[in-house]
């Protein structure tokens, strides 16, 4: 069966977000005051071939853990679906 | 009334996607060759101070077109919520 997931990555929240603060500094001389506390992370999408919705979960974890996220400074979510 | 906003920037479908492409290189290396089709995008979360729905949506979909993405290489997608 194959999944697709969608990854989000972002920035910890206790930790300052500089992209993000140059973005939203960005948005005052845009004409969009209303727009504040812009965080950037990154959004992931891939497929995964497995056999159900579980392992299929453990892969995506196993791929955040090593590869995607840098639990250091990031944290991750994701949502997996049946690919159509 | 302030909003959430919850974007997802990510290249064309049409077009190579280089970096998502090493990481799906690396997934072999990994011991993940289940997955595959790996694509790298951006997410940004911010705050919106609007009036309705309406009106913070023009306000994210400006953001989005003027300085968030790049339509020539990158679509995009939001969902906003009111902010708890």
């Amino acid at each position: 069966m194959k999944f697709k997931a969608e990854i989000d990555i972002m920035p910890l929240e206790a930790l300052l977000d500089p992209q993000g603060k140059a973005v939203s500094g960005a948005m005052k001389n845009l004409g969009l005051p209303e727009i504040s506390g812009v965080r950037v992370g990154k959004h992931i999408t891939l497929q995964v071939e497995a056999d159900d919705k579980k392992s299929a979960e453990q892969k995506v974890e196993q791929a955040c853990r090593q590869l995607l996220c840098n639990e250091i400074m990031e944290f991750y979510r994701y949502s997996l679906a049946p690919e159509k």
